[in-house]
């Protein structure tokens, strides 16, 4: 099978997943759930999920095993975006083409349901039928991931803005590597995978996530607003020290390419196996949002 | 041991063990450490984990099984009180006598440590010793308790305000209700509760969740601001329905009387075992803040 029908079928899994175990319920505050799955539904890339469905499988671990942790993942990062658009955060209006949340449903409802989503991962992760060994592992590394030394430690640096390369790289790793890594871990221990592969596929999935970002940097520059379905240039607007700021978008394109070989290199043990996540590293390098 | 003495003891154990367990760190990010601190540190009551650990203890359970679940409890407290007071909900500047956490960091940081609080709940609860299958259950609970169907679902409802007597009873029952029935639970749980006396306990802390709040309707009436360490009047200010408004004053003190009643009831089976929760129901219905 092609790599676009691999991919379009996982894609179609993991929509599935997250239709399915995203917050359901009526009553006086069906308003949050309304707001939460208005996020869910706005058309994200479903990436981080697909990584730790690669992983899983790569492994040869059953598809049901990573389900509940990859739709967590899914929420946290839905939750992030919520509060990263927020006034007082970076006050946009746009994200993915569409009103952000607290546009449509006004700031108290944003706010709450990114509290929601973030609060609801933990009880679809905790719903997993996963030894719970290995979901008291998958819990305490998702809450260590998107936590105060991960996820929101890096926001909380980029809220003053990274100023050298060093800085620079604290906020990747922190703000988007985090929760890049911990899918690749994610669906590693759903597989059930020995601490020596893991070694493997945290090599991939650091690497894969300074790419990821180092893209980002040049998407903002190179792309347009319809292409990235959110204003282009912003970060230089703000000022910010990005790749591009500090390499070229040359420079920074040659970073992107060797972070993506890196990230490749490192699934070599794996063989024909890591064909998908091989291929999903150049799809992403190449993406045009 | 009289009351006094053995509340003020577990009380100091309580304040140990959310100091011992609270965020550390340093780095870039160090502001949210301190941000996360002051709030926890801002003279909350801790009532939560007091009833966890008196829970706990009734059952014979072993202190040191309760002590992260409990402070998961306080941490999400904490953060629930860091975003209720933002501009976007209560916009409130004083909290426990104190500028709230947005007064003194600005929002973006409140946010954001409020976000970290709610995460940092479940690497602490995820880091408990007890068997893994205990604290996958307690996780779930946790996460369900203060979630859209909680505690965040009864904030969304009050944001528009309960107008009946019954919603102002579904408001209850989620907003402040779910926590301290969670908090019971977690004790139970962490002792090794069966079935049966769970129910009792989910009955006294189900009437005591309730009992809380009408006293916490009264005093918004009957407190001064020193008392209270906030201003007072505030839901008669907002045009809101209280257990006062719809009562009287004289109306909701004997509700108070009868759901404190119904809570020390419901620990009948514990005999002399339960003496400490006995008090401690009183107590709460006594409080000046």
């Amino acid at each position: 099978m092609d790599f676009k029908t691999r991919f379009a079928q996982i894609l179609e899994t993991v929509n599935k997943w997250t239709d399915e175990l995203s917050p359901k319920g009526d009553g006086l505050h069906k308003i949050i759930f309304e707001a939460s799955n208005y996020s869910i539904q706005a058309g994200g890339k479903r990436i981080r999920p697909i990584i730790a469905y690669g992983v899983c499988e790569m492994l040869d671990g059953d598809e049901e095993s990573v389900k509940n942790y990859a739709c967590a993942v899914e929420f946290i990062h839905t939750y992030s975006l919520i509060h990263d658009d927020l006034p007082c955060m970076d006050d946009d209006d746009l994200r993915r083409g569409l009103p952000t949340n607290h546009k449509k449903f006004g700031e108290a409802i944003a706010l709450l349901a990114g509290d929601s989503l973030l609060t609801y991962a933990f009880e679809c992760a905790s719903a997993s039928n996963n030894p719970p060994k290995t979901t008291v592992k998958a819990i305490n590394a998702i809450s260590k991931a998107a936590g105060i030394n991960g996820m929101i430690g890096g926001q909380v640096i980029d809220i003053e803005g990274a100023k050298t390369y060093d800085e620079l790289k604290t906020v990747h790793k922190m703000k988007t590597g985090a929760l890049i890594r911990l899918s690749a871990y994610l669906g590693a221990i759903a597989a059930g995978c020995d601490d020596a592969n893991l070694k493997h596929i945290d090599e991939f999935a650091d690497n894969l996530g300074i790419a990821f970002q180092i893209k980002d940097d040049i998407l903002d520059v190179e792309s347009t607003v319809a292409e990235l379905g959110k204003p282009t240039g912003s970060d230089d607007k703000r000022g910010l020290t990005t790749y591009v700021t500090l390499f070229g978008i040359d420079g920074a394109k040659e970073k992107l390419e060797h972070h993506t070989k890196l990230a490749k290199d490192a699934l070599s043990v794996f063989g024909k196996k890591a064909e998908f996540l091989l291929e999903l590293s150049d799809m992403l390098l190449s993406r045009k949002n």
